[in-house]
């Protein structure tokens, strides 16, 4: 059965009956959207203030490849694992967004019997949250056209705007574009472009603000582009765009509460790219489920090296959060990927190539438990064509590294195949007070920052950049020096060549530009090619999606 | 009190207890958004099939003014009023659109002590339905740009791509762009452009669809360009675009229901353009809504030249509805700003402007009662401003005229401030069944329609079009010669002149462009300039706009 399939035919409990029976929380402070989804207050969350955190668990990947990992279907395998051994546990995981949905990926809501569930409404607006944060987003597009069209009394410069329009959408067509033709009743002619609506920095502040004064706030802050003295930066605030876009964003700072196939509860709230953002669920939701459960189990995007550092050294860091252990999810297909076997021969036993890939998980691992001082238990997510031997020599890697291995079916098996996760899982963090660590200190200097993750992380032998680059920096160091970087490198390597698989190490790294987000709270450093805006492939999944006269979906993974 | 503070006054009652005490409907055939919102679920509408149709009543206005005439306000007032006086009335309206809200306009949910509520999120996002359209309509762009990029099989010629984008927002640098720039990588090159979510043919296409099926089939025949032969229609069926977009539209078939002020059941839902499109809501809703009251008041966009007669011509021809009476809403100001005077001159007292004015009202009644063949009963929207002396003039053009003309202090009073419009409007259509006549045949040719309109409506003496214009329209006729006509012309007179206040006559209507709107079903002709994305004025309601610490949102009118 497919995903969608399988998702179908899941037993959901009306989400406001089950939301009270698992945590007490009274209808009162739900705002139900139809039957089995619901939004939590953020008076309610405020009540809960005083209450005990839970203990925190990351949900992170080796380097990813076309193979897939199950990152999400391992949260909540293990989420549902967890409540199946008597651990009250909350799933804290990211919407996914629409323009992913119509190109290759389908759905992304879990897989297998390791879903969220209603899985079309997830897949397809959920809460309306992603538009109301492209509209928020517009809006300040279009005011800051409209005030140079009106006389530009902020003397913005035309050129130096750096606030680009979003779609949630894969559209290459729109990565590039002039807007302002037509002549003078059109405005001025200027290059602009589109990103989809999860590389907004509008969804990077959703994801960390702590109120809905922060989050004005933030919006506010947000740089839009230079005055023509090419230095000053020009706020939202100047633009009084940041309280309309407060105001549009007045539901969407909500988190959402859905269920998983075995009914129980997950938050899915926010989905910044884990590339130009921290690609993190929002700090709201995750606190919340912490004041509400005495686990949470959460996902960073993309690999260890990408969203778990910026987890721990921007999410962390902003909001206090502490993660008590770290799950590495691998899969014995992506291994041999990383040892070099090609795509298509991927369900073939072969146990060099899982060796040889094998470097890439012991580099994450190394990282997690070194660099950010966590306790760690790889995941080895099985599918059906691992064979005996090659689950044999996997365990045995992790045992001559000292890492503790599970083999987990819960995409077969639903929470029952996740239990033996959910044990090794609960017994360190019931046991165990992580010495965490970031990665680097806030007082450091800014390029000294990138150079400790690349170093440290990448195992990169230097980082290097040009002379404007470096200036930039320079030039920010008074006033952003406090900031946390935010590293945009590819996700396939620890390098910043996407086909450099395994373990590379000894590479430079060259931090191509570097952009202020200002609302956001971090400095985003370019390393190699930054894809904002997604194409769709020859075959778009938005072909095979349908709908039937019942209302039935088809066509969504 | 503004508008937003009196809504905010309200005494909301949960809309499922209120749908269930009012009209029966059990729970479980909503879908809550919130607690004060609902869409109904299309399987409890198809169950109502078999009861007897409620009386539907059309609100519709002079020509627009600066002045405003308070259409919204006056639907919302007369069905307050109606139920006030025992008769179980529903009121149909449109939703508003965003990009006005940040605009001039402010909300659009009705004023004073007419509102529906709860009217911050009727103004924003509402239920997510013109979210749903714009991506709909967008993924449909993103899949016509894909296909050029991968090899263009269906050799669409992209100079003659029709099928802009959209974003709900008003954007006057969208309005003419350059798509493709940047290389390869992004695709061709090619000019396109935005259209307000509102002007797009898929929100018309639901406003007309009467199933998912109905729906699904509208959206395939729509036609995206033309192949490079220059005349083979290329429809978003050939993308296999229609599937996906369904799917997207899976909440927003769905009707939507509030409450107004006084606790009475209205119906929100679609909100398509008074311009391009019909400017009517949904079928489903006005169908939905007659099975459920006794009576049913909606209203049209625009004046009665252009929504009623698309009410009349698009919507009623389409869907077998009836009105059986027709309210004409006119201010005193209005008629004064038709009658000559100027905009900051409107509340001083003018007699001789009021009698001039007078006009405008006389020929939409005229329109309405010949044309149309339906009871009128104008209703004087009272303003603060307006002497005993201007009424009183008023009521006795009226009565030369044989119409029946009621003062309505709705704005200021509520339901209660109506009751003698509702007494009025209740006695004609409880007592008259009317001859209700469109105002040309479906035989007719396409041309011929178009005369039909400017003649009998709008006064002219002739219609002119340029002979590319009247060719195309020679080449539809025989595919698409029964779809009736969508007139674009300015809502501000009955001329193509938006200056020519009043009642002109005997002017010459120019079609400067006609449009195929295949999925909608019918042909779309531009009498002069035709706006389909509005711009922001120098201080945008955006600016004043704003949300506190604890949720409450200013500065929507």
């Amino acid at each position: 059965m497919s995903d969608i399939e399988i998702a179908q035919q899941a037993k959901m409990q009306p989400i406001i009956g089950l939301a009270h029976q698992h945590y007490g929380i009274a209808a009162e402070h739900l705002d139900p959207i139809g039957h089995y989804k619901a939004k939590i207050s953020l008076e309610y969350i405020n009540s809960l203030t005083d209450r005990t955190d839970g203990k925190l668990i990351l949900v992170t990947a080796i380097s990813p490849t076309p193979a897939g990992e199950g990152k999400t279907t391992t949260t909540v395998g293990l989420g549902d694992a967890m409540n199946r051994i008597g651990k009250k546990t909350i799933m804290c995981l990211r919407e996914p967004s629409l323009g992913p949905c119509f190109g290759v990926k389908g759905g992304a809501a879990g897989g297998g019997y390791a879903q969220v569930v209603p899985m079309e409404d997830i897949n397809l607006h959920f809460t309306g949250d992603f538009h109301a944060i492209g509209v928020a987003h517009n809006l300040l597009s279009a005011l800051i056209d409209n005030h140079i069209n009106h006389g530009n009394a902020l003397d913005i410069d035309p050129r130096r705007i750096q606030w680009k329009r979003v779609v949630d959408m894969n559209d290459r067509a729109l990565r590039h574009i002039v807007v302002g033709m037509g002549g003078a009743a059109n405005g001025y002619l200027r290059e602009d472009g589109y990103d989809i609506v999860v590389a907004s920095e509008v969804m990077a502040i959703l994801c960390l603000a702590t109120s809905r004064a922060d989050l004005k706030a933030r919006l506010g802050r947000i740089v839009i582009g230079y005055k023509s003295d090419r230095t000053t930066p020009v706020y939202a605030r100047d633009l009084k765009a940041h309280g309309a876009m407060a105001a549009l964003l007045k539901d969407a700072i909500k988190p959402n509460l859905v269920q998983t196939l075995e009914n129980n509860i997950a938050i899915i709230h926010g989905g910044p790219f884990a590339n130009i953002a921290h690609g993190c669920n929002t700090v709201t939701a995750t606190k919340t489920a912490l004041k509400l459960a005495d686990y949470v189990v959460t996902e960073a995007g993309f690999g260890a090296d990408l969203g778990a550092e910026k987890f721990i050294d921007i999410k962390c860091r902003m909001s206090g959060l502490k993660p008590a252990a770290v799950v590495l999810v691998a899969t014995v297909r992506a291994l041999k990927f990383h040892g070099g076997v090609a795509k298509d021969a991927l369900n073939q036993e072969n146990l060099i190539a899982l060796q040889q890939g094998f470097a890439n998980l012991a580099r994450h691992y190394h990282n997690i438990t070194q660099h950010y001082g966590l306790p760690c238990v790889v995941c080895i997510n099985h599918f059906t064509f691992d064979t005996e031997a090659e689950i044999a020599l996997l365990q045995n890697q992790c045992a001559a590294l000292g890492a503790a291995c599970v083999v987990s079916k819960h995409w077969a098996e639903g929470g029952a195949g996740a239990e033996s996760l959910a044990v090794a899982i609960t017994e360190i963090v019931d046991n165990r007070e992580p010495a965490f660590t970031f990665v680097y200190d806030a007082d450091l200097g800014l390029w000294e920052k990138i150079e400790a993750i690349a170093t440290k992380l990448y195992g990169a032998a230097n980082v290097t950049a040009n002379a404007k680059v470096k200036a930039q920096l320079a030039a920010w160091q008074a006033d952003y020096g406090t900031f946390p970087i935010c590293m945009a490198k590819t996700q396939m390597s620890f390098s910043t060549n996407p086909n450099s698989k395994g373990a590379p190490s000894g590479h430079t790294v060259e931090i191509s530009d570097v952009r202020l987000a200002n609302g956001a709270g971090f400095i985003v450093a370019i390393a190699g090619d930054m894809m904002t805006m997604p194409g769709l492939p020859k075959v778009p999944a938005a072909e095979r999606i349908d709908i039937d006269d019942d209302g039935r979906i088809t066509g969504l993974f």
